[in-house]
């Protein structure tokens, strides 16, 4: 484990979710007016978000998108139908707002926050940009590791004290999400490291990769894992090697959220890689996830069990940006406020169950 | 195939949804800022919905719950763990705000309209409740008809005139859900009536019922069926014999909506229930439908196939009162607005896949 003194203090803030908490809040959802679990995972959600906030009236009235971009030296070996200065273009766009994760977050009422986490190309001056890159893209992980060990720290402390930020301004739910052209690639990778699973089982089309590009991708993650894998002795290690900027930050963000009793969502694959590994620094952030959506690619179920989350929506989507994380939203939202506002049977003079009929 | 005249008008202003829009609203898809198809089912959602509306503009900013209640002849055979004034008490802890449906409905920002479409306890005087009865509850299938076929049009029509007064005022996505203890039991004798299915296998634990009570409900729908299958001979017939007020109004509103040219959100069982009786008046109503979500009663699947649709959320709920249509809302919506909000390719200069890297 690591010997850094902020990755330290972060993690030892980490704490277990009390079940006897939820345990309680399960009692209390049979008091509402409705019959007996009849809200389904809408209860699991509203009992867990409680127990992570300690109290039985949680609220997630404020909700904060972090969308990371960042660029992968891994480009060069042409796994990506798309060009590399898309990642900076995107990010134009989504401070000018015409991006699909400006829409669902307007839509959803979520703010949104954009964070240059390592973008190779300029990024037309604009309002809203927090600009932390850890440097200008990646190396490629095919030749060499992706970032010093040094790089993947200031990566996850970043995302860390992004999510700090956003619980110390009055954020009680956060999404995470990302945007980067090649990240597919190192999502894949680091599933592959992480679960042991050979490349060509974790490894998808991302965007949109067409065959010759999908066989492009699984070499340079065969290649990647022959290379580094005999020199991982850790999350740490494995994300410097394997990973991106944007991956340690929103590992970072998950430990952030943790370590401040936050809940999280958790946005599509890459995202989830990500949180699968927060989890390795410590199994306990998993209370504090929640899996968004079901993403199409192929690498995301093994993620998800390492979390140990099932997702909440299963609409296809494969966009990233956190669009999955924004949706899930009003979900979580309706979860914690039918916990919260619902009148009791007592409350309401309703008949409970199995009362004599008048 | 019904003589009345209000039913003839509104069946005859039914339309079919225009395919060779939605082929131009997939097209649209493209241009947008994301990888092709990578907003997955939000996509299909929202070329529907711009063929429903017949612009490249649609908007589903305005959205309406409407909520009815009714109670049903067949409690008198024992099937529901809960007494049947738990109807009216529950419409007023809908008027008071207390209920499930109340806080979604604030959550995500629908308007929540609560119709007494024929409840047999009086309902304390409160502001906001629709009176509608068609009569104070239905009779007892197990011997007779739980309504006659006037009283089948007249709880149809005023569901219609419901859809068509929302959209009058502005709403251009309806949901439909409902309130009625017993009401689990019409819907699964429906559904063997709609799909020739044996009870036992389209009959669920609704709101809870234990061993003995099932047993009840099976047998009781069994009778019903012996009874009133002969005489079947079309779907106001069977919505006369076994169904309910709250039934009725629903089907109405789903035919209602398609006449109006409006996309309407089907709740969970019950209300698909009430769809699937829709489509058996005019197949073309399919196209004005999405399934909200999967309910866990096991006779939700065959009427989802012959709704034709597949539900957009699976988390299950079993509450009914369009709690399932509520939270389905911000998916909608989330899917129109994308659609039109979002930045094109050209329009926000970002290189299309494929394009030569710089």
């Amino acid at each position: 484990m690591p010997a850094d003194p902020r990755l330290d203090s972060l993690l030892a803030a980490i704490q277990s979710v009390d079940g006897a908490f939820i345990e309680k809040a399960r009692a209390r959802q049979l008091e509402l007016t409705k019959p007996p679990a009849s809200l389904g995972r809408l209860e699991e959600i509203a009992n867990r978000v409680a127990a992570i906030q300690g109290t039985f009236c949680p609220s997630v009235d404020r909700a904060r998108i972090l969308l990371f971009a960042a660029d992968h030296g891994v480009c060069a070996e042409g796994v990506n139908p798309y060009p590399q200065a898309v990642t900076a273009q995107m990010v134009a766009n989504f401070l000018r707002g015409g991006a699909a994760i400006n829409v669902i977050a307007r839509v959803v009422g979520a703010e949104l926050e954009i964070v240059d986490a390592g973008v190779a190309y300029d990024i037309p001056a604009a309002e809203g940009l927090l600009r932390r890159p850890i440097a200008r893209g990646t190396k490629n992980f095919c030749v060499e590791p992706a970032m010093s060990r040094e790089q993947a720290i200031a990566a996850i402390t970043m995302g860390a004290e992004m999510a700090e930020r956003a619980v110390t301004e009055g954020c009680r739910l956060l999404g995470i999400g990302e945007m980067g052209i090649g990240n597919t690639t190192a999502a894949s990778a680091l599933t592959a490291a992480l679960t042991g699973l050979p490349a060509v089982s974790v490894t998808g089309v991302g965007t949109g990769a067409d065959d010759a590009c999908l066989l492009r991708k699984r070499s340079a993650i065969e290649r990647a894992l022959a290379l580094h894998a005999p020199c991982i002795d850790g999350p740490l290690e494995m994300l410097a090697r394997l990973g991106g900027f944007e991956i340690g930050a929103m590992c970072g963000c998950c430990l952030g959220a943790a370590a401040h009793r936050c809940a999280l969502l958790v946005d599509g694959f890459i995202a989830t890689a990500a949180g699968a590994l927060a989890v390795q620094f410590d199994p306990r952030v998993k209370d504090y996830l929640f899996a968004a959506h079901r993403s199409t690619e192929p690498g995301h179920a093994p993620l998800l069990q390492i979390i140990g989350q099932r997702p909440l929506l299963d609409l296809e989507m494969r966009l990233g940006e956190g669009t999955g994380a924004a949706l899930a939203i009003p979900v979580v939202r309706a979860a914690v406020e039918a916990f919260t506002g619902m009148a009791t049977f007592a409350s309401a003079s309703v008949s409970d169950r199995d009362a004599a009929a008048s």
